[in-house]
């Protein structure tokens, strides 16, 4: 297999229109970006200062005062920039650029004459540099700024930034790697890894591939360094924070279990990808199947939500998924999706992208308020507030979106995710362009070396109608290769009206082959009814109850909707839902309403235990995606498992 | 009402004969009691040091030496004392009274001339007397010695320790009380207030009632001298460790939910309940009921476990009982049973003694091991050992009984309790005997003035049959109360072969009153059939469940028996559980077999979700008493609520 087979579109490439994701990918620009520049530089009345801009000042040796903040508060800024880079690409914004600008001249002053640039290590810990890859965070900080870097080079063609990062990297790859009198060692946080094969993807520079390599190389030989560190194991010392915390308990390859943090694990994965890619290593490809089976069919919340544990923040064993105790910390979440998207590259198929849409819809867009003001960490599927607020097993658990965070990890890793989003919807080979996601969207690429545009309309989720048109100067033959979600059990694909009545499906894709000529319209229906969805046996949290689905959407009921005592509703055996979509909820939303028994409290009485079933009685229930909770009424119940007879 | 309308029977005149109990007061007294002393006195090879006894050496200045242990290792030494003078009423034993002398001589020489009696303030932490009363446990202790030297006076009639409690409570009540120049403190470890009311039981001397009185109705006043000290809160100085912990956080009489760490709040509760009686206080009862009816309503299992969380041992909010997580500890059971043997003394209500009886048939009794060498501290209701062994927040599980503890209050508790079953059998009125459990004995008593012998028999809890014969030398009138139990849908009465036609229920007891003649006979049956038992609709984590019961039986599944994944199993709408003797099992037991529907694991597959239920197979499950888990196969699964259609 050639390694380049696969490719994905650049931003440049691509542009959103989608009544869906544009709203939000514009709320981003418009409304989160500048929200989280004034959170960067303490500007919000009321919330906890950041600092972050500020220890980039006092590194730089131009104010003077102590680092605060977490140790990783410098990425941070990285995120915000690679964010607010990748928004310019569709928001022309001058003055944005000239505040990246100020911030980027700033690093640059705040770099070290070596181009080491971490403010934590230079402020509050000088002479300490290497000395904390357990808990430091020293080289995941480089690689967000690495990645910062790239996206404001590729998306105003300014080189400032990525010199700085080139220069850093280049400092970081001589005094760490496999040779001789340099330092043997990885971070306790997986992040370089990824960037660095961008690093290198962007500049050509084989030796920042090879340094990703060597990263990725040596995590997990034993006996490993991370645990000589006085910080290893973390302040609690407990089996949660082990090498498995760290995905360093076995070398990479012999991996078979998603392991530890989840987020660091999924970052790690995702570089583990690439580098497959990048390498052709079937030995990192097969480790990665085995790694993607457990993590999806094993340790995965069907919001796509990873991290079964608020202690260590991690996976523990399989089919443990607990819902009202769940972590699935939306940077996880995310962390899937980048993973997905890469192993899309590595080869199409559609449990990849199943489960990056997963993630998308539900995990990962349940983060955000609709307003983008407002930020869920951790992501439950199920909250009865007094008890999260009461239990020391629900300590985690937040039954309200926060404003900002002083672990801000999250916020400006959603608003990377969606202010890109359109690298997720296609990839191709010189010969295909696939189509991951239905997102309404227009992309260039080229088809055997014919330029292409190729529009895509659709009102998905909510819909299952897909029109797709071409535009080319001449006729070329290639293959459209459209996604069958695993959800849908009946589709058609028509090309200029006619029905194909025989799809030629690989991997879950339909491949429409033929001569395309300019006009050509293909139309996608993919049937979307609402479906009870069923979890393994092994799943003891949901034994004899259902999830609601529509097409990609994970559904849940809310007590602003339904009242509370939520486990008290049963569906019937014989269940009619009806989808309809309420033009006035949170900008447009199918909701879904049908009968279900529920236990008729007020008929119990006092007694806690007794021989007589609690009677019920027939209600209407309405089901909400579960993206959407908390958004109407912060702070009520919530259940996505619903008992079903 | 007559303050002493209603009286208990004293050890002295009970004698248990019983196929079920004896066996296992027996074992107490030859096996646990033994065993325990060699704890005490460090003689148990491979188990860690109590140092308990050795720590009163170091403190009478007879060997040089550090104190070792808990805070609260004198109480060890009282309830073992405690113990084994309930089983010298039984079991005569001179070498066991002879060891019991010499640790009473030892403490004598511990004791201070002031009277004062601590190992752990002596030796450990000299000139800091009355400095920690959240967590010292220094009352506490005082208190278990003194149940412990009223108990061996009882049983042997020596008076040495005894003398030696009322010199050290003479002293507490010189130093603490509502005069001006005293303490005005009060233990955050209640246990002083129960133990000084059964001293002045005892002794006759008011000063001690007037003592535990002080104690209970200074607690809870505000501000609390409690928040002042600093151990207040325990090394984490959560919301957990809050004055509700210590049941501090407002005048006892107004109190209306069991709140903070259980144990703690069931021997408050204990203790309001003996003032009330010693002093008919109304306002005391009141506020009884209230806390009654919450504990046994809203916040206990279904086993008369108690705690639903372990961080703080604690009540949590009502309705939260997760049977994972359960604290459910052994020692708060044994309360609920100290608790509700008070309450039956300020008026009978088969409310109490169904509570009663439910507790120690089930959340107490599996606290010790068939054969009495092992205890589980925590009776979770479920229990997945993977998921026990694994995830943080279920670290205060254990999936085995442990030998002995480091922290071992439970064991010598079960010890005490079950040493002195017999006084929770039987109480009465001048002219009224009540029968509360069903357990085979002979006790003696008076009435109406006329000495009368009652021998009760019967195969309880395996049958629900009981033959009464009264032994009296001349005929009197008089009534024998039977407790028709909560469970019981069907009973029926017959004297001297006579059935009573209507029988006279009082608040659940059956009133036969009449003039008894030497040799009559009554017969009770109470019918016993298999019962299914729901939980409260707000009791969410059992929603759809059921438990198996009969009479006062909770049952369970175990691995053992059925397999793994327990949470796969339906108990069909239509079930016929059947109800067999198994001779050879564990000494004999009742086990409930019968059909089930079951997940058919292996027909899945490996997807985590999909749109198809789980097929599922029809199985024979067998089912055997709660107390019982974990005896045949340490570390299996085990669930008390089954899923039903």
């Amino acid at each position: 297999m050639n390694k380049n087979q696969y490719h994905s579109i650049s931003l440049a490439n691509i542009r959103l229109n989608d009544g869906f994701w544009s709203k939000r990918a514009e709320l981003i620009a418009r409304e989160v970006i500048p929200y989280q520049w004034d959170a960067l530089n303490d500007n919000i009345l009321g919330a906890e200062p950041s600092h972050a801009i500020e220890n980039f000042r006092i590194a730089a040796g131009e104010v003077n005062g102590e680092f605060h903040g977490m140790v990783f508060q410098d990425s941070d800024v990285a995120k915000w920039i690679e964010a607010a880079s990748y928004s310019l690409h569709t928001y022309l914004n001058p003055q944005l650029e000239a505040k990246i600008d100020l911030v980027i001249e700033l690093m640059g002053r705040a770099q070290g004459p070596d181009g080491y640039l971490n403010t934590y290590f230079t402020v509050a810990k000088p002479g300490e540099r290497w000395t904390d890859f357990s808990f430091g965070h020293e080289l995941y900080c480089a690689g967000h700024l690495i990645e910062g870097a790239i996206a404001y080079y590729n998306s105003t063609g300014k080189k400032k930034f990525l010199t700085i990062m080139c220069s850093y990297a280049d400092y970081i790859h001589s005094v760490i790697g496999a040779q001789d009198g340099k330092r043997h060692v990885y971070c306790g946080h997986e992040e370089i890894e990824l960037a660095l094969i961008r690093l290198f993807q962007t500049t050509g520079e084989e030796r920042y591939l090879e340094l990703s390599q060597y990263f990725i190389d040596e995590r997990g030989k034993q006996p490993c360094f991370l645990q000589a560190e006085p910080t290893f194991g973390y302040s609690v010392k407990t089996k949660w924070f082990d090498l498995t915390y760290h995905q360093a308990h076995r070398p990479v390859r012999t991996q078979t279990m998603a392991e530890g943090h989840s987020v660091r694990a999924m970052y790690l994965y995702s570089a583990m990808a690439a580098l497959a890619k990048e390498k052709n290593d079937t030995s990192l490809s097969t480790a990665l199947e085995k790694l993607w089976d457990n993590t999806t069919q094993q340790r995965m919340y069907i919001t796509g939500g990873l991290g079964s544990q608020g202690h260590g923040e991690r996976f523990t064993i399989n089919y443990d998924l607990p819902n009202d105790r769940a972590y699935a910390e939306t940077c996880a979440t995310i962390g899937l999706i980048f993973w997905a998207q890469r192993m899309l590259l590595l080869s199409p198929d559609h449990r990849y992208a199943d489960v990056m849409e997963r993630a998308l819809y539900n995990g990962a867009l349940s983060g955000i308020s609709v307003d983008g003001k407002k930020y869920f960490y951790v992501n439950p599927l199920e909250v009865i507030p007094a008890v999260a607020e009461y239990r020391h097993d629900h300590e985690h658990i937040q039954i309200e979106r926060q404003e900002w965070f002083g672990c801000a990890c999250c916020p400006p890793n959603i608003a990377r995710l969606i202010a890109s989003l359109g690298q997720y919807v296609y990839s191709q080979t010189s010969s295909t362009i696939y189509t991951h996601l239905y997102i309404s969207s227009e992309i260039k690429f080229q088809m055997n070396g014919q330029s292409v545009v190729m529009q895509q309309q659709t009102d998905y989720p909510w819909k299952g109608d897909v029109a797709i048109t071409l535009k080319m100067a001449e006729s070329q033959n290639g293959t459209i290769a459209l996604r069958i979600p695993g959800w849908c059990r009946q589709q058609q694909i028509a090309v200029n009206g006619h029905i194909i009545e025989e799809l030629a499906i690989d991997k879950g894709y339909a491949m429409v082959t033929r001569t395309w000529k300019n006009g050509d319209k293909i139309s996608l229906r993919l049937d979307m009814p609402i479906e009870f969805t069923y979890a393994h046996p092994k799943v003891r949290e949901v034994a004899g109850k259902v999830a609601i689905e529509r097409g990609p959407l994970v559904y849940c009921l809310e007590e602003f909707d339904n009242g509370s005592n939520l486990g008290g509703i049963t569906l019937p055996s014989v269940s009619k839902l009806v989808a309809k979509f309420h033009e006035d909820l949170c900008g447009g939303v199918v909701v879904i309403t049908g009968d279900a028994r529920r236990f008729d409290d007020e008929q119990w009485g006092t007694q806690l235990y007794r021989s007589e079933k609690c009677s019920t009685k027939m209600v209407n229930i309405q089901a909400v995606p579960y993206y959407l909770w908390g958004n109407r009424q912060p702070g009520g119940e919530m259940t996505v498992w619903i008992r079903k007879e």
